[in-house]
């Protein structure tokens, strides 16, 4: 399978899950799985989610802009997004970015 | 050595190499190197920095903002760095983010 494809395919799960059922994220993460939120360092599934549900606020919608992915060391993928994410209630989109 | 200063080290330096000499890039890359640049896919020391000397435009200044680094597979490891990106003769900068 082409891997940009695998790429944009877990990105939209990815970004759905977390818009529709932020608790859900935590099948996408395992225990050796590290967080870095605005320079904050979270490890494990169960934190990572506790991280993320916490966040203050509630309906959210990420629209992707950029998914760009490589190869990375010993068969792993990684890939960039960027997009705008929108809050309940505000006007203005907030402008994120991530990688996986 | 702290992985964050050695990660804000490499950074400092590949920005700086940047600015002041881009084709001095080359001793940061390797020949397995990739370079996914807006979309496009270059491999190799050489055509990275081929494509790297060939933007249109010559003198410009990276102005870190964030810095952010986590291990990733085999002992390597994952920096994202956000900034704005000051070209000559522009008035307004360009923000721009990028993964090590």
């Amino acid at each position: 399978m082409d891997p940009d494809a695998v790429a944009k395919a877990f990105v939209e799960h990815y970004y759905s899950t977390f818009d529709a059922n932020r608790a859900g994220l935590a099948n996408l993460y395992q225990e050796g799985s590290m967080l870095t939120f605005e320079g904050q360092k979270i490890q494990g599934s169960q934190s990572i989610v506790a991280k993320l549900t916490s966040l203050p606020f509630q309906q959210c919608k990420h629209n992707i802009t950029t998914v760009d992915c490589q190869p990375s060391g010993s068969g792993g993928m990684l890939v960039f997004v960027s997009g705008n994410l929108q809050l309940a209630g505000e006007q203005h989109a907030l402008k994120f970015s991530q990688v996986f």
